[in-house]
């Protein structure tokens, strides 16, 4: 497709210079565009291709950067990317030193934050608009946020405190009517009213034209009047949630008509009071697969555009995670699973279907599924927490004070932990060690392939013990090579050299070292370590310890330091992720960053 | 007082029995009770007398432990522990080894999880009632939360989930208008605009009863009758928030009227969906100096009963830090201080005062704080978020996501850090240092006197640097007994042996070690370290790191593997809190268990 005025976009000015028809060629471009891309280097497409006419008229209605224009998740941010100046760069988008696939302050003065985690973005624009008041500049802040983004709680505390504001705060409501799979809670009915009101808008000025010309004659007939323009106003405008927050509530306006946007936008610009724009999209428009099925086309791998994406046939960890507690819970009614809006992702969709009523995804909500697990536990079933290892970030305290204080026996699956390509900083799954280990009463494990992964949850299962059983994003690498069982496989090829390592990185420890002198520790059990396995590695008179985790706070740490304190005369060498965020690039290449793959460690250990 | 009632009440059971009459009595009794109670070991007064009637209410509309009844955060569960037959060691409350002041499940089966952090009461309900469906089991469950916890995102994320459930499934609103201090944001005016209308839900039965006698005659007219009905119940009902979110609303109902509480439970518990009860209850209830001055007499030390409290005129960490910062905002009017419904607690009352437009108080909204930070930093302003310790850990994934990726240099003053006393496990600040220091681009202070504090704040606020400062609960331990200047000070006694440490142990350390050849390298910035303190530690045989944090994750653990990575042939002995949670004890009792008091520091060292 030969493109006529995408490449003549350079700044979010060229685009307020289109007139409307030239505009929808712009958009058809700015798809195929976003299409062939993702098809190439996979990415997010669904919720892409739904917000292209929304982008192109909240820059039409706004500034940036004078207006700071925040895209919460920051998985629909593509268009803002190919208007922004980007377009030259954009086939770079998600890999190594290319753009990002999220916004990014180090790559746009137009993307005003990190984003890549749900439902920051009113807190964020929030911010920056005070700052701007604070500061005496002109301009405002908008925040574009997912229906489903709304249900995580950071997005209820920011529409608290921002609705109190006297100016013209901005918050676009882009209703899909899903989250990345489909919308849950209350919230969500909620909007599905709101919806139902389609002419709600024009209504509002229609009925206030009627009312101002009712003609006032005599008091009584006026108070009457008032009375019922009273009654009729609240018939008509029925509070929404958002009005009873103190927040003007214009729409719903088709999310794909530039004009219409534009206008609503540019109205909530002049109130004095915070403003939401309820504009309502189709996730998928104008590439029919992706309409006909977001949910298979929320975050894809490269892809044929003529066919579509083809589900893979390729097994995960996930799947693996979610058929073993399919198979438990069939086996057990106690036990049952919750997910935070990731059902397919975190491979529970099966088990959803089976066990409807022992199946909960909570919407975007870590911080409440960590403590409803916690109810559920006390209320003597087995619940399982499937969540991917950088959103358990979000239920941080949850864990320290809903589960561990009290010692609750909730099981926790860790999925995407360690390094997990191409979504880059904010995905990386590189802290969970060290924020779950530093938790008393915590019990971790890593399994290297499926068997044990399953194995270890089985038994985990059984326990009355808090538990996080952290696994890998995408496939094991090869079938165990050895017999893998219980917390620790120990491999003793002389006691001179030992690596010690844990998770999926065992399989390239092995490969180097197997016709070699170097014993290797494998731990399932990564924390708290039983003394058996101490007094080993103090057997050798060289250590190494692989970790596929942050050094701070991790195994390696704190296995050196046990060393150090039972003074333990041998080396001792570290290779985890040091102090610093894993950048997108795909994991083959982080893993030589870090010394991690076969060859360096065979380079490493000199063998 | 001799108690008539007090003493015979051994579970709910008994509080069923007594007629309305008698029941006021007893509520006399509870609240001398608890003054009396307070008034010597301390604790919370206000939000405690404002519930006694609620909470009766409570029992003898529910059966405690078969329904399950949960009080937020917990500081107001005193009449429930009097009731559920914890009066006899009621005299023990917040002492070592006595009952807790918030609700602790091994402390009574009338305390289904632990309470202490906010907003965590509606997920654990739900949690705890739908065990209950899908076990087939009797029973409800009734989260009681107060209108300030309402604005913690978490229970937003609970409000939405439980707003979809088909059962009786029942919150209690205590609204006393205000949280700690006073109430802040959207939902606060939302709340205003329900209380104002006090008739409300016996209007809702008049109107219900007037419109089902309007007689249906003939087709046209039965069609008019519904539109009428239908609009007059909007009018008469206009949505709450709650009922958008799917809740039947009740109430609001007078908060110390025992029977018509009692009554309207029994409503909601009879309906086949979820209630929000709304109770208005006066914070302080029966204590004038409490009523007058509920913040005052919110968490109080020990107090004269006929005086009143006394306001501290000793100056404590937390006043430094309030009045750094008031210096600072006077000199740049960039600088600008947030805290989460902690103004008063966290020094910063004059500030609130003097910098109105730069003071913002985001309610219990740690997350939304921390990014709300970011967004003022990214606005140019120089924002210090001032927030105990324990309740940053609901930050935790926006310190990580919105401040340490994109490096932006927000300022946190993490308060109450460190061993805290009588308010036990949940609200003790062990964790910051490990979860802070894990965090890349983060660098952490921890002075150990008033003028280090203040120079570290007015230091960090001028780097460009993502920085946490934290300081202990209380006061300062004596004047510095040298000169502390910078990153580190180095006592050189001879190079055999050394201690490390850092915040207010040095002080301890100090005094242990003055007269002897054992050297001292006292840390003010603990993380990271200089590869100077590192060299300097090399040096000596025998290292010993006392450290007022968890080990694990913690400073002598990073130093520890250091050590160890670098061959260090001395010896290494951390004393810090081992893998456990610290319970209520007085700050010297845990200092001497573990090992931190100058008589323990003397003896480990032999001097």
């Amino acid at each position: 497709m030969e493109y006529k005025y995408l490449p003549l976009i350079k700044s979010p000015d060229d685009v307020k210079k289109l007139d409307y028809d030239r505009l929808e060629t712009l958009c058809g471009e700015i798809r195929n565009e976003i299409i062939e891309t993702v098809s190439k280097n996979g990415g997010h497409l669904a919720s892409n291709l739904g917000v292209v006419e929304l982008t192109v008229a909240l820059h039409r209605a706004f500034n940036s950067p004078n207006d700071a224009i925040i895209f919460d998740v920051g998985h629909q941010s593509y268009t803002h990317k190919l208007l922004t100046g980007r377009y030259d760069k954009f086939s770079t988008i998600r890999t190594e030193n290319g753009i990002s696939g999220f916004m990014r302050p180090d790559e746009s003065e137009h993307d005003p934050i990190v984003t890549g985690h749900s439902s920051n973005s009113i807190s964020a624009a929030y911010g920056i608009y005070r700052a701007k008041k604070i500061n005496g500049e002109e301009g405002t802040a908008v925040a574009v946020i997912g229906d489903g983004a709304l249900t995580g709680g950071m997005a209820f505390e920011g529409l608290n405190n921002a609705g109190r504001t006297r100016g013209n705060f901005i918050i676009v409501l882009n209703d899909n009517k899903m989250s990345i799979s489909h919308n849950v809670g209350a919230m969500s009915r909620a909007f599905t009213k709101l919806r139902n009101r389609p002419y709600y808008h024009n209504v509002k000025f229609a009925v206030n034209r009627f009312l101002q010309k009712i003609p006032l004659i005599g008091r009584g007939i006026a108070a009457l009047t008032f009375k019922i323009k009273k009654a009729f106003k609240r018939i008509v405008y029925k509070e929404s949630i958002f009005e009873s927050l103190g927040y003007n509530y214009l729409g719903p306006v088709d999310g794909h008509d530039i004009k219409a946007m534009e206008n609503l936008f540019k109205i909530a610009e002049r109130y004095t009071r915070p403003s939401v724009v309820h504009v309502v999209t189709t996730k998928g428009k104008g590439y029919a697969f992706a309409e006909n099925k977001p949910k298979n086309y929320h975050g894809v791998s490269p892809f044929d555009v003529e066919v579509g994406t083809v589900e893979s046939k390729k097994m995960t960890f996930s799947d693996v995670a979610g058929n073993t507690l399919l198979e438990l819970a069939r086996e057990d009614e106690k036990v049952c699973a919750i997910t935070a809006a990731m059902t397919s992702g975190t491979g529970l969709s099966a088990f959803a279907t089976e066990f409807r009523n022992r199946f909960f995804d909570v919407g975007i909500a870590e911080q409440h599924a960590v403590t409803f697990a916690a109810g559920l536990s006390k209320g003597g079933l087995i619940p399982f927490f499937a969540v991917y290892s950088s959103f358990l970030q979000r239920g941080f305290d949850q864990v320290i004070h809903d589960l561990a204080i009290a010692d609750i026996p909730v099981k926790l699956l860790v999925d995407r932990a360690g390094i997990v390509g191409e979504d880059g900083e904010s995905h990386q799954g590189v802290f969970d060690v060290s924020y779950l280990s530093m938790i008393p009463n915590m019990n971790i494990y890593s399994p290297c392939y499926y068997e044990e992964l399953s194995e270890t949850i089985k038994n985990v299962s059984k326990t009355n013990e808090l538990c996080a059983v952290r696994y890998p994003r995408g496939c094991q690498s090869g079938e165990p090579p050895i017999d893998i069982k219980g917390d620790y496989t120990y491999i003793n090829n002389g006691n001179k050299r030992a690596v010690i390592t844990y998770g999926r990185l065992f399989s390239n420890v092995y490969e180097a070292v197997k016709d070699t002198d170097v014993s290797v520790i494998k731990l399932n059990k990564i924390y708290p370590l039983s003394e058996k396995v101490i007094e080993i590695i103090s057997e050798y008179n060289e250590v190494y310890f692989y970790e596929e985790a942050s050094k701070k706070g991790g195994i390696a740490e704190y296995v050196g330091e046990m060393l150090m304190e039972k003074s333990f005369g041998g080396s001792y060498k570290v290779f985890a992720i040091e102090q610093s965020f894993v950048p997108q690039l795909p994991v083959s290449v982080a893993f030589k960053k870090f010394g991690f793959d076969t060859d360096s460690i065979k380079k490493t250990l000199g063998v």
